[in-house]
């Protein structure tokens, strides 16, 4: 059948899914998850001396589900180490259940899949070999793929259900008191490790830097943690920012960001109190940049900023033009330090960010947000996960989510080199069109055209607005009509809309 | 049947219950408990203008629990109104599971019970006309008595299931995000309402100052709190300390604190990087004052101190004598206030802070604990429940939990007025003796024999000791042997253990 975004879902999984068919979630009643513990009492001690001896305690066994947080990014040295004890102690057929995994990650997971130790993922997205791995094929089962809100969900409603969760950390006492903003690979939100520590049966903290009890401030509990572990280095806090915080000199992205911050400026949205989120990336910084002289030209001040946090924003913060930063993550080593200087960078959870199924996630309450596309189609679907090869090669973060704001804006060149950004139909729908508001391009803006406030409002400005469908037969007069690709019938991963349902499958590539 | 204190434990309850056995909880697996979450989408409005209308749209039904949390103590405004509203809409047979029960309460308790309102309540503590009335029969289902960390317990393991919370804030965003350390009846710690929050399906926020969102720093998170209502006032802060900061002039007391202290300095605990809980009331504030000297000058600071706090604990943290407070409830405006000004009081909640079922309380890691007594007997078990007439004028607070300590010191008077404190038998066994070390009066301490070391040890000092058998016949001297209470055969309340298991039961006085 066909789903509500047009994408045609096998049958095989409609057993198990509900097909996507709406953005808007409703009042669901969700009668929530719970971890099965075991008290830990008078005397007993918490730490352990070798990732394998916590491995034996952790009672892990083959079949099981097993988790980790990517806050390390491009620095995690915790996953590679853990994952060849796994591999080395012969454990198989075991569910991995990270909050996302990053390039340094690749080669281990392959080889866990090769020698089947791994064969279940689901995660937020994978690159590199590891997304040339799967969608060659390289997997019998589906890889799922989850937003960070959706993660969230599925933790908290059962659907994931994490047996033993392995949490790096850059400090912790050793009863389990852990947080993010001291010690030598600090990353500053423990926001997706909360959730796994709150749910996972057992709990094993990887530190290498073990504190006076008690420690504070608290961001993941001691009645939450089974077993601590010191190990040598658990990251490079040089790598925790890499490239995110390149601020471009590219002409066309700043083009770009220009007319993102034009776009905002001249939005009902841009008021005192507002709140945005921008993510990263280059053109995101620059919005930043923009986007700050205009508010302290017309004084006005954000209520709040979200998401995942750069330098840029902690400045604003500290300037007094942002009130509050509500922070899941930090994407460099400036903002991951902020949050030890200003109480005000709030660190939240994963489900506060973006669970579509608790009482109210900070999306719900998002005014504008800023995101990227590797493609955008007509119908104003975004794919941020396959490339222009139709291989793997991104992650959904918080893109579903966060285009639950009141004005989403994606920002995107219309082609990349030789490749078109605005085509006519994406290769897979990530984010459905229906929460897309407006595209950003380097030749001007195009407006979902469910959003007629909008169409009006700018017909007011000097913005240069076009139909997607124009942008869409630029893009093809520059690069042509790029050969289809072609894929065999075997479903490789499925990708769940935020709400569990299914919005689209990636497809082996021949 | 008897328990393992001695307890003769009526036929009736062993069907849900187990007897008390043993103060070591050992590492039992418990499946957790988990609510049912309605989900709160794009665009709903949590704000509601009225306490009745906020209880029909909880879907409060006949039969179901409702909790309030006691942090207000004796300033507490929320309770009566929410409990007026509820009587006048006719609601029957409710059960009342609040953290505690505080006098301000009492006449309303009694007037639903009267009523049909309230027909089951599980609660900390009662006392005055609430007490008299439970204690002569008031209630057909005897009422359920746990400790701060068993109520933790409970509602984690799913034993008390809350269908609607009524909090009380002295701050909120419209959005649900709550603490208490700013606003007009600011009381500081959270602590026991974190839990009810966390667990309860239906969370209902009752404020006098609304607040911007987003509203940090963040005790409640939005992600729990289905709705947020604005009254007029929640509560007198002038009241929630009343009481409990007045130090002793009491010769008696002094004595009985400073001869604590002399235990305390003297025993191997006192110690760099050691930690107490003294806990409130004359007595203890006189502890810590002299505790504070021995600390001053013999250069030794405390790791942390814990449990319900005074100011004076705020002092010596101020002071630098004490490296962090664990705060899970404040016993007066200077110590709720204490919170808003140093990050190192940090807040905890009720679990964190004694649940013996979770993965570590911090009561397992409290070094020493003063405790008050009602009575304590040969056996070194302590009443804090029921006076000398039989009637319930007390709580179990956290008395069961933190005597978990590696020293609990019961420090009381071997009489008061024509009372004695030092019996053969309690008529109510809140604490069991085996986690009682010394208990300090003003004629002399006594050991409990369990513990060997501690009684060498105190040979070598100038206090005197005495077996308990000794100043409980000093005791009898000096008051003669009071007539026999009697009592009915009928059960008025259960006296849980703080692993849920029956301890003792209290019956109705004749």
């Amino acid at each position: 059948m066909k789903n509500q975004v047009n994408r045609d879902i096998p049958a095989e999984f409609l057993k198990e899914y509900q097909p996507f068919e709406t953005t808007e979630i409703g009042n669901p009643i969700i009668q929530r998850s719970a971890p099965k513990v075991r008290a830990v009492t008078l005397g007993d001690d918490k730490l352990v001396n070798s990732v394998e001896e916590v491995i034996k305690k952790s009672g892990l066994k083959d079949g099981m589900t097993i988790s980790f947080h990517h806050h390390f990014r491009e620095g995690d040295y915790v996953f590679n180490h853990v994952m060849k004890v796994i591999k080395e102690m012969g454990f198989k057929d075991l569910t991995l259940a990270p909050s996302s995994l990053t390039n340094v990650m690749n080669d281990r997971v392959v080889e866990c899949i090769k020698q089947g130790v791994i064969t279940s993922i689901t995660t937020s997205g994978m690159r590199g070999s590891l997304g040339e791995f799967v969608s060659r094929g390289g997997m019998k089962n589906p890889v799922i793929l989850r937003s960070h809100g959706n993660r969230a969900r599925a933790i908290e409603a059962g659907d994931i259900k994490i047996d033993v969760a392995f949490l790096g950390v850059p400090n912790a006492d050793a009863y389990g008191n852990a947080n993010a903003i001291y010690g030598k690979a600090v990353f500053g939100s423990l926001g997706y490790a909360k959730i796994d520590a709150q749910y996972a049966d057992k709990v094993v903290l990887l530190t290498d830097t073990l504190v006076p009890y008690p420690n504070t401030p608290i961001s993941i509990p001691q009645t939450q943690v089974d077993y601590v572990v010191k190990i040598d280095e658990i990251g490079d806090p040089e790598k925790i920012g890499a490239g995110a915080t390149r601020f471009t000199k590219d002409p066309k992205e700043l083009k770009i960001a220009q007319t993102v911050n034009q776009v905002i400026v001249n939005s009902p949205y841009f008021k005192n109190g507002f709140s945005f989120q921008t993510g990263t990336g280059g053109a995101a910084l620059a919005v930043t940049r923009y986007l700050k002289e205009d508010m302290k030209e017309q004084n006005i001040k954000a209520s709040f900023a979200l998401g995942g946090i750069t330098k840029p924003t902690v400045d604003l913060l500290n300037e007094g033009l942002v009130e509050k930063i509500l922070d899941v993550q930090d994407f460099d080593k400036g903002a991951a330090l902020g949050m030890a200087q200003n109480q005000n960078q709030q660190e939240i959870d994963a489900s506060f960010y973006a669970d579509p199924h608790n009482k109210g996630a900070v999306v719900n309450q998002l005014d504008i947000v800023i995101l990227s596309a590797l493609e955008i189609d007509t119908k104003f679907n975004v794919n941020v996960m396959t490339g222009s090869d139709g291989v793997l090669r991104g992650a959904i973060g918080g893109h579903q989510d966060a285009a639950n704001a009141k004005m989403t804006i994606i920002s995107a060149p219309i082609v990349r080199g030789r490749i078109p950004t605005v085509v006519k139909d994406v290769t897979t729908v990530i984010t459905p069109g229906a929460s897309v508001d407006v595209l950003v391009t380097e030749v001007g803006i195009a407006i979902n055209p469910n959003r007629q406030d909008l169409v009006e409002l700018f017909k007011q400005t000097k913005i240069p607005v076009f139909p997607i469908e124009e942008l869409q037969a630029r893009a093809e007069k520059i690069v042509g009509v790029p050969e289809p690709l072609v894929f065999t019938d075997r479903v490789v991963a499925l990708v769940e809309y935020r709400d569990g349902t299914l919005i689209d499958v990636v497809k082996e590539i021949k």
